[in-house]
């Protein structure tokens, strides 16, 4: 049945809302029908751009991530899920044979083919299909992907009881981040961003500081926020992938400390690499997660993460183009977006 | 006694060997008669710019941190050396009271104050002084300096038994990380030069695959030394400190892997950061040493590391100006330069 | 002055309050007017058998290391503390030059001599005394001993968000690790006892669930606690010193997970160690704490940590040996003791 | 074809040599013609008492794990090798779906189904058949699979360069674990046996020191041991599997090192655990290996482990009941004996 309302991008802001046949599942794979997805900077980007920095994706190609849904139809292996059931889907089509996701690092292991849930239906393989409690809706499961995202990059920082954290930007990986960073026993959490609102919406989400970027200098920066935190900051995460940034996080780590950057921003970058590197400050990154989201409905299901307010707009999925420009817009109040792309 | 022969740096270019008094020890100290002290580039680099990238040093600044010398006095407090022990200098001078010694990262400590031993005399903590095996000369315990920074920098990049490593600079510190990895179980270690001649030195003392680097571009570089490896390195250890080797090293680490920086470039540079970091690719500094004196001086007693012919010229220490100069030319068939500190 | 009042073991239960001169503080050490100073098993055993499984003290000996008190004299290196100041006593005479030391694991340094705060004076070095916030009293202070000794536990243990985490045992040791667990972001700790008071006093400071050991066997514990838990727990952690809880926890660590044996038993245990080790579960120590004095007095400052109730006993000094008494009784509402050193 | 000469266990001692029909391979899996396959002793106990400490094995169960052979028919998916080449069989079946599988840990995946070598033919997944070079014979390659073994041990027990390390017995296990340990750098490794042929071999297999354990007490052996490596091990490997070369083991490694215990021994054992456990001594085990066959193939095909005089004795496929009754015996020239499973 080609009822399957599918979000495709074929070209730069060429994109389509296309009814695509219901994709069958393998042997071990199940078929959901997906009832929310969220939206992100990536797939905003794939929808502008039809292209992303550092990853090697093809046109045409079927948007979303970040999804949830209900089990409509078993491969003949499955044994773990029934129909019906409630999932958070962790988006992956891994070989499972390759020295990656044989050795734990799953999530560089076919990356181009993350994804493809901003649809009606999508087919994923039973393991990555995680049943969610009762008490969560369809709009806080999809949540465990950006918080996903979150834990790995705390868990690639390496942030240990009695860290000292500073986060620079307040977007939805920034707010993640904050509070894994809380979960996982910083002593304090410092987040930046140059939008107020944004500050007083972290805040509220557990923040212990604040601090809003304005025309400062680096040197600025630095001075007022070690000043703010108490101490130059075990761990820094770079959550928005711009160049001054970079260099503040560069800057203002301790000796031994780690900058692991989160964000996404130009294919070169001109930054003080030698000084940061002789004082022995790791600079990592992290892509999306491996074995995390179990973790993530944990942090959900429990409240230890309080997403109360985080989803700002909602769509069906009819409109997801609307959604999209709506994000390039970037208005204040935006935090997230929830597409609805369940059969009404 | 002012007949301690000192190489002091008061400015750029302005060099001046002082005789000042012999150094006394405090109690849990030595005092040693240095007999050879190698030079390395952040000697010259002091002797020529009186300053260093990332380093807050002062002038006047008394140059050498590779010696090696004989034990002439004893803090009253000392118990593990007596007089006429010969020793390798470990070059420190920490405050054993802050977070960074008490947490095994000495090598961040104090380190505007390391060195100070191209001279007669010079002082040192017992604890820093290592005795020497007979059958190692002055002039071999010397290299335990370079050696234990090419143990770092080793450690630090994770190097793993059969991990495939790429060493970018076939310079003192190339050779000893090439000849380092190969002792921690690299399946194979590559180094690359653009001399021809510094190659056939480094094939001579282990490598497994020598590389001439001449006009090729950075993808060419990537394409011709992945085949010669057979394939992306797991760990690359730039040596160069120049923007072109460190994005080779940024585009040729496998996912996962690591890129050690162990040169030191121009404080700024312009790389290809997010995307890198994107494969998890880890991008670490490595600065001096900790508690790596012993097994340098391990691997140097029992011949693990080949030292045949690194030794490449000598000058006594009232000459040291020469030696510096000749540095600064960089003639091909340099690699050692060791100065003769002992009194004649 | 020889008005000292010291808590000092000769001999099996062989105890003297000893009126000694207050002990002068060296060049960069503080004397300190102890002001609170809890009691712990250890204390006790010394008391006791004048000797301790494993460690190689030596008589006379003196008594007490979770203390906290008032700095009333500087040596002349002093720079870090002034007359007056508030400290939390981390209890250390380490020698700062030995490997160990200088690797990290100064816990492992001259271990003998730690402690000898059960006084009125006591003289320490300046970075092992911690300043403590204004609204925090002495008697928390002193509790950031044996917190620290929890925070090494947990990081001993390797602890991670999300892992389900299995404490034996809520004696003080038991109660602070749980608590730090949940701080480091365990996803659900399980506490167990023989005596259901102190359960309810765990449930009470936090533990997600508490489970009383009655009659049952291994294999019904096992089966029991892994059905309240979900699961084989990530991480177990031992805290009574006992032969059954050692292989409890033998059985119960999942494969790949950490057995950590924080109690104190008899000096030969039989136990399935084989099997254990079959399925990678790594057993680990953990003795005392380096560096953790000040996460300890930022959880205790923050309230992270609740110590409501904890403190159920007060003596002075003069009635110390009373207090040991009571604590051998182990009476049901027994948590900790604070001894009361203050110059009345 | 029942062509397919199976070695099967039905119980204790009760061994069956049968002409099974030859296994098809799977869409991902590859039919070899085993060649050489080596008898471990392993296999001999499952052989003697139908049964495995730790692991929960069933009846009849085909034996063998150390094998080699040539491709003779491919799964139709299969694209990584094709017939007749020839390869080193690592003799897993994991479900690839599991937390285990999907962590890196796939050696605790399924064990029990591990094996089933002992044939004329066997099947396999694709990915764990790895080709061998030209200039490698197929008993040669047999070896990989201890030799891997060795090497998750030696990584387990976190051999770090210049570490000075103890191995406790020198079967195949032992030598393969110290020659291991010097390729990644250790400084001295000492290996122990009650034979004296093992020692002699064993040093000329590259040992640094052998020692003869003969009717020492334990603190003797102590005493002896660390005078004759000069100082307390940083690791010991217990290769024996009895009581009294772990409770050595424990008492001799160094505080903060690492005691792995490889050998398998009783199901209970009597040992002073806490004591151990204070000097903040890891316990660890291993079992068996992942992703370490390219390793180990490297090791081999390069020389860099010397097997010269390893294989002892051979034995065709129809006669394997002899070889495990030679192994039972036990003859003092005996290291490893290889079945010759090929059709002739």
């Amino acid at each position: 049945m080609a009822d399957n309302l599918t979000a495709v991008v074929y070209g730069p802001k060429d994109f389509r809302l296309e009814n695509l046949e219901r994709p069958e599942p393998g042997e071990k794979e199940v078929q959901i029908s997906v009832q929310s997805c969220g939206i992100c900077a990536t797939d905003v980007k794939i929808y502008r751009y039809a292209k992303l920095t550092g990853l090697d994706i093809e046109m045409p190609f079927i948007l979303g991530h970040e999804a949830s849904g209900i089990v409509t139809k078993l491969g003949k292996e499955v044994t773990s899920l029934k129909l019906g059931d409630r999932v958070a889907a962790e988006p992956w089509r891994i070989c499972r044979y390759c020295d990656l996701c044989k050795s734990g690092n799953y999530n560089l292991c076919n990356v181009k083919n993350l994804g493809k849930c901003l649809a009606r239906y999508v087919v994923l393989p039973e393991d990555f299909c995680h049943k969610i409690p009762e008490h969560i809706d369809f709009e806080t499961a999809a949540l465990a992907e950006p918080l996903s995202v979150a834990i790995r990059i705390c868990t690639r920082a390496g942030i240990k009881l009695g860290d000292h954290v500073l986060v620079l930007g307040s977007g939805t990986i920034g707010i993640f981040t904050m509070q894994t960073a809380k979960c996982m026993g910083a002593a304090s959490v410092t987040i930046t961003d140059c939008l107020s609102e944004r500050l007083v919406h972290a805040k509220r989400l557990g923040a212990d500081n604040t601090f809003l970027v304005k025309e400062q200098s680096i040197p600025e920066l630095v001075d007022e926020l070690a000043k703010l935190i108490g101490k130059k900051p075990d761990v820094v995460i770079e959550c928005a992938g711009a160049k001054p940034t970079i260099e503040l996080g560069m800057k203002i780590t301790k000796p031994t400390g780690c900058l692991l950057v989160a964000g996404l921003g130009p294919s070169r970058i001109e930054i003080p690499l030698f000084e940061t590197l002789l004082s022995e400050i790791d600079i990592r990154g992290s892509l999306a997660y491996t074995n995390n989201y179990p973790r993530a409905l944990n942090l959900l299901s429990t409240g230890k993460v309080n997403i109360k307010g985080m989803i700002t707009h909602r769509f069906p999925l009819e409109k997801v183009e609307d959604a999209m420009k709506l994000f390039e817009e970037n208005p204040k109040d935006l935090v997230k977006i929830i597409i609805d792309c369940s059969v009404e």
